[in-house]
């Protein structure tokens, strides 16, 4: 039997589309999997790894019969795209995305799409992109938030969730808005943090890379993300992270205070609570 | 011929003593090691690796004779244990330490010490702790800060370099107040960070555990370090720190401020210093 997401249309060739297409070839063979891309290089990149029934720059000639579409283009594109598709969608076909942000993503899409699209974000990602970085595995043990509303239709949800587990997620469910207070914390917070800490080192530290060992090289990790992508990110979010910022920040400010009074009862507590929370963290 | 710095009285048997041993015993193995700590279950671990010819809690049985002694306890205790190996002393012994902080320490103990000590710290560890987690080649490609100042005899100087060498470190020199200036950006404020985002997220959002990813993972990764041990740390730098976590929360501020103006120039700039000063950090 077909696969309810089949023929699907992968709207962006990079690290999450390419890895989305990888795990379906490898966990769902029967599955006809369609590109669509922007650049003509990235697009010869995936007719070079041969998985794709059709491969263009055209949406129209991916879209149209396609099951399902995914949305796997930067955030801040995905309400244009979803106003171009939408003349070439079949009656029942499915949209879901990947986007990190949800609130503004799935307000924008639905009123576009309607009852037909599922707002998704698998938590999962490198700081390397592009299609050279996209991995069958990437999904694999990583959780898929669905941020379904009243409006979302039955089916679309049962087509979303089937997709998202085949390559590999546990489902997750909750309001977009919980989503984005969640992951502004766990995820969108830490970036614009690590961004800032590798500036405050460069600015300080003319000689710091031989001065620096494996804590900074984690704890700055992901700063490598693209720029253009994460601006994008933080800025759909942005109500959100604002605030987070603004309670990271008063945790700091009260170090700042103990260190300046030397109250090491006050910094042990808030190295201990750092660190037990830490311990609650066991991803694969 | 024997090395200058053996025998060598190593005091404290957790990470950094354990690994600095056990690096000795496979690179240098004519060296006399003798272990000295405090607690029976350590130094009863330390018998069963086999590699030394003393263990014991008793400091002058463990310090008579030796040639060089290096403390590799936390930082706070280090003028205190300085004053007591002081009698046990030979004429010529040398004495280098392995703590993240080097300006207090660098005082307190060649106030004590004279011409004798020489200030070191290996930019390597773990967030693992005691002799369990050492590990042979701990040191291996890590930069050892040397701190030597005008009083420092250029006998003990030659005696340290050679230890530290010979465990596999590249050496840099500089000043008690440049490494603490660097090491507090570089490390320190990075372990402040990790602690408050970990916290912030686990205050804010209940359900974090599932909703986290590699980002998070890397970017708290340090906040599992030992409460205790880096409470003393923050303290003993406590100056560099306070003002670094200054230089942080002004650039988090104007991302905020950013976010709240819908400024992506302003966004995209800080990234892409972010991204770019990681770029140039290549750890092994």
């Amino acid at each position: 039997m077909a696969e309810s997401f089949s023929p699907i249309a992968i709207l962006g060739p990079g690290l999450i589309g390419g890895s989305l297409a990888l795990a379906l070839r490898q966990r769902s063979p029967a599955t006809e999997i369609r590109v669509w891309g922007r650049g003509e290089a990235a697009l010869e990149a995936v007719r070079a790894l041969g998985f794709a029934a059709i491969v263009d720059a055209d949406l129209a000639a991916v879209v149209t019969g396609a099951q399902c579409v995914a949305l796997c283009t930067p955030v801040e594109t995905m309400p244009e795209l979803a106003a171009r598709i939408t003349p070439h969608l079949s009656a029942h076909a499915v949209v879901t995305d990947a986007g990190s942000v949800k609130g503004s993503v799935v307000a924008d899409c639905e009123s576009i799409l309607g009852e037909r699209f599922v707002g998704a974000h698998p938590i999962a990602g490198s700081d390397r992109n592009g299609i050279a970085a996209a991995a069958a595995d990437l999904y694999d043990g990583a959780t898929c938030v669905l941020t379904p509303t009243s409006r979302t239709s039955a089916a679309a949800l049962e087509t979303a969730r089937a997709l998202w587990q085949t390559v590999g997620c546990h489902l997750l469910e909750m309001s977009p808005e919980s989503h984005d207070a969640a992951l502004a914390r766990t995820s969108h917070l830490p970036h614009a943090v690590a961004s800032a800490l590798a500036a405050t080192v460069a600015r300080a530290i003319p000689d710091w890379p031989q001065l620096a060992g494996g804590g900074y090289r984690d704890s700055t990790r992901i700063a490598l993300g693209h720029p253009d992508l994460w601006t994008g990110i933080l800025l759909a979010n942005r109500g959100e992270i604002s605030t987070s910022i603004a309670e990271l920040t008063e945790i700091l400010q009260n170090i700042r205070a103990a260190l300046e009074s030397g109250d090491a009862n006050t910094i042990r507590a808030l190295l201990a609570e750092g660190c037990s929370a830490r311990q609650k963290f066991d991803v694969l």
